[in-house]
């Protein structure tokens, strides 16, 4: 029985925060981040595997990573690759993969998952998809997962839980992009906020029907095109009107707009891995010392709290050095303290002038 | 007309404060650390070319290293390349070339020089040279050369100058081996202190004489293999006895025992290069941030005062450090406060017993 379920996992973003780690050539998404053999997209791949068929699943990415997708996840079939000529953030992204799924399956339900996320209990996670599909499956729902905040992040989007309409599953009341760090202590006091996971479930046509209401400008865009989803001419549709859709997020574009939208609790370890010290968060310490080491061999004397990664092999010796980010990634040795981390964008822009686009 | 002079290069030493660039495999002599396109050994063999012809030029070393010396001194003789079966320091390793010198020519002086130190003023050094052989040709001399101290260094040893004998140089007062600061302090108010530069000049029977008065068990057992210097029975004679020489310094051996004991002012720019920040001390920095890279291409944010040492090509971005060496070999990565690096040995010892003298 053919299964109504599909999977969008969107992979074109280029990490960064993770630089020099992450490279414009080579996202965090196509790096084995925890040195367990997968990278995160084949980690993402396999978790969704369990529950869409993989004739279902579809990935989203930037045309230039088309070769790292196809080499990564060689079982994914080529015309379940959608390739965005341009970086348009999520919501034109989802747009697309909506009305090309609605077209293959108008009764098409659909999870959308970053590819660079890390989720800790596989099973939970599937458990959670599952009940995310039957309610949507029966209900006019936009549906998100929140995770129980475990301390005030502020560089998260924080979603306040309304009614309860289903095992785990509520209303939204508010979202929340990114409070300060009094205004995450209250969140997390009150107990009431969930962290927006970035994983949405919905029916193809709901999704569809929120963009007329919300983004008639990208509806409009892909209605023009809707004889073409699902058929040769696709790809050149995308290909002369992608990039005239303006740039947005999915949660601004849709979410914090639609009065449909619902959040499922999730009982799954999940993080962003968006920086250096949520990937230290989520890694094994070295006793007494609590330095992560990825990658290489340490040696660290006299030094605590760091994050050193450096390629296989590789000897890394620390004197003297406490709480700092060094990451040897070939050609680029960054060192940079953790509490500083946030600069590092600004760093990567520095090295954008300076060297015409190279190290990037 | 044949020259009496003769020079004598060490190039045996393994520079394990240098390390991670200066490695048993290649020592800092065969590393091109000034970034002038010649290795410090080779601007030792350029500098004393001046003064003593090709084929009196001979180098000791430790027998790993010869193709090293070939490759980096193609003009050398292969009789002139002496090669130690074992690191005895520098008494035993000078006994040697003097027997060796002594025997091809027993007329001959000798300058004796270190292969890894930096001399800033070529003219001035040649000078000195010269002025330093005529002495010892005249006079049953050992000569030493003597670096007006700059500041009150506690790594080098000091020579207290007695009466003058001719321009320049003095009669040698005492020595001083690595004073602690404060006397380190006094020697360099007092003026009558020079820094020990390890170069040496006399005639091939004069230190011999010395060997046999302060030194006998080492001089007898050259005397034994008398008839087999200048000779090809002469590797074979070293292959078996040079390994019974006790490791002695020239400078306790015989230096701060021996009567005839000299020191001329040299007034050329030294620096021994023994450690990472006597080679930041004589590196040009990048202005107001005062920081050295070797190599690498640098981008210093809130960074001061640091070394930067990486492979050619490599962007190396630091935020928010001062102070520190960081030493990227390839292979190796090390970062130390320039405070710390005498810890840089003990470093050594640690990896050795981690790795079983890999990254060594």
């Amino acid at each position: 029985m053919k299964s109504h379920r599909y999977c969008v996992i969107m992979c074109g973003g280029v990490g960064s925060r993770f630089w020099p780690y992450s490279r414009e050539e080579r996202p965090k998404q196509f790096i084995d981040f925890l040195g367990t053999g997968r990278t995160l997209l084949q980690m993402s791949y396999d978790r969704i595997l369990h529950v869409v068929p993989k004739e279902n699943i579809i990935v989203v990415t930037n045309s230039r990573y088309e070769s790292l997708i196809r080499a990564q996840l060689p079982d994914i079939l080529p015309s379940n690759i959608l390739l965005e000529p341009a970086r348009r953030n999520t919501a034109p992204c989802i747009a697309w993969a909506a009305y090309h799924i609605h077209a293959l399956d108008p009764e098409a339900s659909m999870i959308v998952a970053p590819s660079d996320h890390l989720i800790t209990d596989e099973r939970g996670f599937e458990g959670c998809v599952v009940r995310g599909f039957e309610f949507v499956e029966s209900n006019d729902a936009l549906l998100t997962i929140g995770i129980s905040p475990t301390r005030p992040e502020t560089g998260y989007g924080y979603i306040q839980v309304g009614d309860t309409v289903a095992h785990d599953i509520n209303k939204v009341k508010t979202f929340t992009e990114k409070p300060s760090l009094d205004l995450a202590k209250v969140f997390l006091e009150t107990g009431e906020f969930l962290w927006n996971a970035g994983i949405f479930l919905w029916k193809a046509s709901t999704i569809i029907n929120a963009f007329h209401l919300y983004v008639s400008d990208v509806a409009n865009l892909f209605d023009k095109g809707a004889d073409s989803f699902g058929t040769p001419r696709e790809s050149a549709f995308i290909e002369e009107n992608f990039a005239a859709c303006p740039a947005n997020s999915i949660d601004y574009a849709v979410m914090e707009k639609a009065s449909n939208v619902y959040v499922e609790c999730a009982r799954f370890g999940w993080s962003d891995l968006g920086t250096w010290t949520s990937l230290y968060d989520n890694s094994p310490l070295t006793p007494d010392t609590a330095n992560m080491s990825h990658g290489c061999e340490l040696v660290a004397l006299d030094s605590t709290r760091n994050i050193i990664a450096a390629p296989e092999g590789k000897l890394v010796v620390v004197q003297g050095l406490n709480d700092y980010i060094v990451a040897d990634a070939g050609d680029v040795l960054l060192i940079c303290p953790k509490s500083e981390e946030q600069r590092i964008r600004q760093v990567v822009n520095e090295v954008k002038t300076r060297y015409d686009g190279k190290y990037l």
